[in-house]
């Protein structure tokens, strides 16, 4: 009892310190009914924003550093722009975890400063606001549970070094280990598309706050889909760059000394020309040179071009249907259909996808456990509503409560285990690489397939606590690929009808196919019984990935934005041409 | 004691399989005395070789390759007289473990034929023979007890396609841990510049071929030194390439799985040249697309050039004098000061070195007892002299035993426990890229130090079984920083004597700087006292390391080149002018 009102008062206490920072004329005079889904139109209709203040909002990122580069737009108009949103956003969905507006208004004025001074910008990010998931350190502000980072992590120094102005961090599960973004200090974050859904996780506070404009561009971290899902549940791009090209040295992460599946970070932007611009800014910045773990390897203007791939003439993709383990739903499916190529023959997803989790929870709970031991804080076993959870957002009727089985932390491994698995492991590169390779066969082009085109997960944006099923990202992780996740269209109740009922891969695909039951990647199926109605998923976004091979981010990035090109050509939902 | 009979009768089997490829006209009609130290120059006087052979043999890389392609010698020609040298040479050291001389010469002469028809040679290699360490698999020879490979290598596979010829494996350690080359099936290599000592290891059978120019270029692997000793003790270049350049897929190795501290393949050459060659040409190859684990980073011709390190204009190199854990002896002394520039401060080497046995004994000896329990063969817990070892090399007086302690098979870890020490490794990897970075404020050059020099062991070649310090070859291991040694002069009686005693940095170099007693990698000295005579280490080269950042292969290597320049211009023990 001792224990639970230490971390429980510590919790409280961190989210009033956190409340107090927001400024009192920018809380929502009328806020939406509790029971409102869609919250993507409230921002501008708030009544805090002044007109101005939407069109910057609304910019694209490449206008917004033009704008301020050119004096138009001064950095601290824009800092406060993307700030007031970025207060309604979390006023909406609760998608913030620090604030530090008044840090970032005085660099934004001393940017301001500069440019007049000198006439030139500081750098390639000169005034841009940029928000970073929790995990970010940024020197002097706090980071999870309350820490006060020392010193900036070495990519809040790059961001900075080149103009960027940080000014909120972002939501996330406990241990970070969750696709939703839950935990005992900061609560849930909800979908602004739809509020009763789940903005995905972990990096589901950034999901939530850039689809309302609150940032203009943000930071992720994806170790199994942890960019991709909020990206994809929430409408935007989404990148997760191969191993070691951004450097994460000095964030504070879980799993730390895990070395064999790789923690990455990585942009979320609702435009494809964020995703390139942090990129390219990022590696131009060298970050070998302060980070051990980054790849001496410049940002290819060649491979963004696609000189290994015809120069982007011609471009054969292969579309991955299904991974043989789970069939997407409808809209999934259909996003497929209108980028459709050539058909991706899935290899052994089912061995890729049991080896990742088992090499994640090698040590078991034990560093969760030992982390928790200082507060009594309990550790989460699903992201399901917990009985003392106080309910904010809207609940879908037929919710039923779900064992609370973590059945990815099994027992501890000894090391010896642990190299077996990445033995086994690197075998299953080894033969997903020669896979790939041997499509030259098939393409017509003189070379393999160029990309994958795939899922992000087999459903939209499932209800909170629902979203249990990140094997479409983490085989891409397991594999080390670089995978970058577009919007396509949105759920559609008259086209995203279910399907006659195809052969099952597995009893957990039957499940799969009764559309809103889930379970738990393998070992365990969790069953979880609610209503089937097409409307549960309403206005959800719907995305896929583009899978390029190790360290190929310049060219799925140049690929990405000729499909997204495509995709936005064809109008909505009409298959497009490639 | 039926298992004894099982392993030893193997073993012998298999010693005369091998033997009985060793064509009969071949063999020396007058082998040296047993006690004859120096063996180096025996080959050109066995009356086996021809003057042309002598000539092919002896020729520098370059010219070897540029006749052939011009046809003044047959691929056939340079196939046998290497061929018949590495024979004497085997003789001479007892260096190789698979002979595949009819294969290659079929293959030279393919490599004959197709020049003719086409005009063409088949690839840059074209009709270069290349030695392989045991590890390296060749599609339908054995490798390391008796198994034989049922595909290529990814690196066998490339070098073929380029026009190499593979005719020899070489000799190493059991379990491939040991800094020397002795096993129970093969037995034990010797210096063949003082055959009382050590030819170093692992790829202890690469340095005693190469330096009896038995192989114009070799493959040899790293984990803590196991390409740079033995190039060091035998007058050779050796490069360890960072982490993931050349390919290693399809090979075998122990501690497969342990992903933190990687073994890579490198060249062991008598020249630059063929360090360059090798590394330029494997790369160029694109193996990132037959090894997942290869990074996909040209080879490029900039770095080389050293664009990055003002085009090799006023270089700064850092001189290693000492890692604060072990004084050098006076040969290797005497080898920095030839190449003297700045003093570089050592940093946390203590810390790196003991960070490196605890993860490779992560396992404990678990594997090594798994594999050798099935012929019952005992785990060897040094490399001394065996109870039952045919006395096959000069003994030095003054051996005495020493306690059978492996002290880094310590209590195998959980998983948990391994990754703890994969982060306080990341942690000094990242503290040491600042110390390096921090160095812009001493070279004048407005750049870091451009590269390390350093001693590759505290001593030269050792007697057999006693090179048990491999901590200067490890630490850049442990970093992941390419490191090329280069020779330099050899030992000399007159200028190598004993120097006053320094302050000595721990009990272990007082015992190190007694000159001829050793201690195993930390945690328990093992002491071994022998006569202090100057002559023990008669003719053993002297060699340094030129030590890179993590993929900086390229300028290491033009670097290396320029250091290498200037050493042979100053001639024999004069300080060079870089």
């Amino acid at each position: 009892m001792e224990t639970e009102k230490t971390w429980k008062k510590l919790a409280a206490e961190k989210r009033r310190k956190r409340d107090l920072l927001i400024p009192k004329d920018w809380l929502l005079p009328n806020p939406p009914s509790p029971d409102q889904l869609d919250v993507t139109q409230v921002p501008e209709k708030s009544g805090i924003l002044s007109q101005k203040e939407i069109e910057i909002t609304n910019a694209p990122i490449e206008i917004l550093l033009a704008n301020i580069a050119s004096t138009s737009w001064s950095a601290v108009e824009v800092t406060t722009a993307f700030s007031k949103r970025a207060i309604i956003a979390h006023q909406l969905t609760n998608c913030l975890t620090e604030i530090f507006i008044d840090r970032a208004l005085q660099r934004a004025a001393w940017l301001d400063k500069e440019l007049e001074t000198t006439g030139k910008v500081v750098g390639p990010l000169h005034g841009l606001p940029i928000s970073l998931k929790d995990q970010v350190c940024v020197k002097g502000t706090e980071h999870t549970i309350g820490r006060v980072a020392e010193r900036n992590s070495v990519l809040a120094d790059i961001l900075e070094s080149q103009g960027a102005v940080l000014y909120v961090k972002t939501n996330l599960p406990q241990t970070i280990m969750w696709p939703e973004a839950y935990n005992h200090i900061f609560g849930r974050t909800a979908n602004p598309y739809n509020r009763s859904l789940t903005t995905g996780g972990s990096s589901g506070g950034e999901g939530a706050l850039i689809a309302l404009n609150g940032s203009p561009l943000g930071v992720g971290s994806d170790l199994g889909g942890s960019i991709r899902i909020p990206s994809a549940f929430t409408g935007l791009y989404g990148f997760r760059p191969s191993f070691n090209r951004v450097p994460y040295a000095g964030c504070v992460d879980t799993l730390e000394g895990q070395e064999a599946i790789l923690s990455v970070l990585g942009p979320m932007c609702s435009s494809m020309e964020g995703i390139k611009l942090f990129m390219k800014n990022v590696i131009s910045a060298q970050p070998w040179n302060s980070d051990p773990m980054i790849l001496r390897m410049k940002w290819s203007e060649d491979a963004y071009r696609l000189a290994e791939h015809g120069n982007g003439k011609h471009l054969c993709f292969g579309i991955l249907w299904h991974d043989k383990i789970t069939f997407p739903h409808p809209p999934v499916f259909r996003a497929l259909e209108i980028v459709k190529i050539i058909d991706w023959e899935p290899y052994k997803h089912l061995e890729i996808c049991e080896s990742t989790p088992r090499i994640f929870s090698a040590a078991g709970a034990e560093e969760f456990l030992a982390d928790l031991a200082s507060t009594g804080e309990p550790l989460m076993r699903s992201m399901q509503q917990e009985p003392d959870e106080p309910v904010q957002w809207p609940q879908q009727k037929g919710q039923v409560e779900v064992p609370t089985v973590r059945p990815n932390y099994t027992k501890p491994l000894t090391a010896y285990e642990l190299w077996h698995l990445h033995k086994v492991r690197r075998e299953l590169r080894r033969e997903y690489l020669e896979h790939w390779q041997a499509t030259i066969s098939k393409t017509g082009t003189g070379r393999p397939v160029d990309a994958i085109i795939a899922p992000v997960a087999p459903f939209v944006a499932p209800p909170h606590g629902m979203n249990k099923f990140a094997v479409y990202t983490a085989t891409w992780n397991n594999l080390d690929y670089p995978a970058l996740v577009i919007p396509v269209t949105k759920t559609d109740p008259r086209l995203d009808v279910k399907k006659p009922p195809h052969r099952f891969f597995s009893d957990v695909d039957k499940v799969m196919y009764e559309f809103c039951e889930y379970y738990w990647i393998l070992e365990v199926a969790l069953f979880l019984r609610v209503l089937d109605d097409p409307n549960r998923f309403a206005n959800a976004p719907v995305a896929v990935q583009i899978v390029g091979r190790t360290q190929e981010d310049e060219a799925v990035i140049g690929m990405a934005e000729i499909v997204d090109r495509a995709v936005r050509e064809a109008g909505a939902g009409s298959q497009c041409k490639l």
